[in-house]
């Protein structure tokens, strides 16, 4: 295959720039680059980010692409999981239609990576599991899907779980899931034990979901930090929401910051409706991972969700109160390199020698692309391109248009 | 001037519908209506929605449509305010060019009436009152811009400002403001005696900032309850902000909505960052009228903001953790009746005889439409087309593209 020269790039931290792709790789970057018989692609001062990494969503659930269903549960969680019991049947979820047409939005908005978390437990057994498997097959060249076995329905209370957990390794999935080991599971301890000896003996990745609030998932967090010290987990290990993390004061994040770290344990924030924001900066001055994604996108548990990262990016700034552009930024790192470090991806970036994975976008400044979100003019996963945008096509401009007119 | 005739059009609330549009005006909305000498255009059942309002900005702070200006201020208010006082003299703010660049935005995106808090200080004097009225004036067919004398500075810690208002309102601003009579002023009591004796001398409305939280706040909106009721100036006097109410416990939510609605005082709120939203659902199950705005749009201030009123709702609704249909189109009312009534204008909504303002969208219900910001197909101020898209100019079809994505 013929290599293809991106000229007159500006990266992200690195400045003004030619890349050449070669096999898939970014084989050089530097000025003036001889393109030899590769392709040129002249980006007209363009930035030039790394591709864009989901690290927490569902695929399983999403009824995206499909006719609006106007969300049908009442208030309250238990609502929503009696709802989803109910609808998931009659609606014919899993639905590889829905899954497929998200994948394909996310990877022409410039998402390269997924890891999404699909429902493993007695009622629906692996089914989820094998949906996302065959659709992510199918989209391999143009999105990598990675898959977390989540154990909606508990894993104590729902008997059977562990078992099909185990099995969900067998079929691919590479990392094992849990989900309030207190309050939803009743016995946090145990639910640990099963999700860390899972974890160990079968050398996957975890990641938790912890909605647990104040004190409660203060503990939690505490034990979960034991247990990646105890298990040599560090570096493989997530937890998603970690609301009590938000909700502390701050000596007591600034404690958990520090234990975080320490056991190299990666903190997800999805920055979804109301809920808390773990406390983006503080973290990274502490120097613990913060990675970010949708959580749910048009399904049973919230009508909204695009598949954008950099819209998702701009909620996590602007819940932040993020105002200058090295705060931004934070935000932006989180859909990329933090993405890259929880899923634990190798060759990831763009330096010499990563994978040929970047996004395109018209943005005077990193922040500038996180706060108006413009279309992307290129998206390469692995070298292939995924999608060109106007303007790189030579048939016009992909200015951004005012927000809510129509092309012209 | 021929009339105009909608076929085929779905409105909010009342349905499918024939809408003809002559002199400015809705003269008749039915089936199957013949459109004389009308020109016609065929809705194809997308929703129409009455024109937008913007019942909260500041045009004359904004950089909009300029180049990215990276926040430059420290993180506290204080920073704020004295990185505004030197900035914007060096950047030539209020700029004429940049409130058109926003406004033109604004009304393409189905914004036909905004109101604006302009800043009155002993350090500007009147300066933005004027800038903001001579581009309002020569945008006039297209956006109507009401705007809101606002001492950004204070009146008892900025004498001479109090006259300064007064002034204002000579020059033809139609409201006065207020901000943090307490927490910023110093002096509530007082503050408040200004703004309600200019209201009341001068036949103006009232809309005041209040940023001041808990039990301060909870005061002050007491007050402003009394002095509303004292007054007589019922259905003319807003709260912007309100983190205080947002704040409060449930009892005295209630105490003070039943309070807010029995005076005749809507509440305006942003939802911008991390700040309180108020209890939007509660406040309208007790009567109050709540409207939305954008607050700062690329200003000193705040590097967000679009312009588009569609995200803002998205924003209104999220925030408050809606899911269902019926509660998202709460943020849709905030932005269209809720900021007419706040406003005071007459001859709004969708039925016979109202003002022709209105927006139409492809959206299968309103709360798509708050979900998902379609790209607006029409846009009508006052009968005149201030915006047609692609689709309803017979070339080519604007459903909502994916995210991320160039026009093809």
């Amino acid at each position: 295959m013929p290599g293809l020269l991106l000229r007159n790039g500006r990266l992200w931290r690195t400045g003004a720039a030619d890349v050449l792709v070669r096999d898939g790789v970014l084989v050089e970057i530097g000025r003036g680059l001889d393109p030899g018989d590769a392709e040129v692609l002249d980006l007209g001062g363009r930035l030039v980010l790394p591709g864009l990494v989901e690290a927490h969503c569902h695929l399983d659930k999403t009824l995206f692409g499909g006719p609006w269903r106007p969300h049908s549960a009442g208030p309250a969680l238990a609502d929503r999981i009696a709802d989803e019991r109910v609808r998931r049947a009659e609606l014919g979820l899993p639905d590889p239609a829905h899954v497929t047409a998200l994948l394909e939005t996310m990877a022409v908005a410039g998402t390269t990576h997924v890891r999404t978390h699909t429902d493993v437990c007695t009622g629906t057994g692996l089914t989820g599991v094998e949906v996302v498997r065959d659709v992510a097959a199918r989209l391999a060249g143009r999105i990598t899907v990675e898959q977390v076995a989540f154990p909606q329905s508990g894993i104590l209370t729902d008997p059977g779980t562990a078992g099909l957990l185990e099995r969900a390794i067998g079929l691919g999935v590479t990392a094992v899931g849990g989900i309030d080991p207190a309050g939803l599971d009743r016995d946090p301890v145990r639910h640990l034990d099963v999700v860390f000896g899972l974890a160990a003996r079968h050398g996957v990745r975890i990641d938790l979901h912890l909605h647990d609030p104040g004190s409660l998932g203060v503990f939690e967090l505490e034990l979960i930090i034991e247990r990646t010290r105890a298990t040599g987990l560090a570096g493989r290990v997530t937890v998603s929401h970690a609301y009590a993390l938000a909700q502390a004061d701050a000596a007591t994040q600034d404690r958990l910051a520090a234990g975080l770290a320490d056991a190299g344990i990666t903190i997800t924030t999805a920055a979804i409706f109301d809920f808390p924001v773990p406390p983006l900066k503080r973290l990274r001055e502490a120097g613990v991972t913060v990675a970010c994604g949708h959580d749910d996108i048009r399904d049973l548990w919230s009508p909204f969700g695009s598949g954008d990262l950099l819209e998702r990016a701009m909620h996590l700034a602007y819940r932040s109160t993020f105002r200058r552009d090295e705060d931004i930024e934070l935000a932006l790192e989180a859909v990329t390199f933090g993405g890259a470090r929880t899923l634990g991806l190798d060759g990831y970036g763009l330096v010499e020698g990563t994978s040929a994975d970047l996004v395109v976008v018209d943005a005077e400044t990193p922040a500038h692309a996180v706060v108006t979100r413009p279309p992307r003019d290129l998206v390469l996963k692995a070298g292939r391109v995924v999608h060109r945008g106007t303007v790189l096509r030579g048939r016009g401009s992909s200015r951004p248009r005012p927000p809510g007119t129509a092309a012209p």
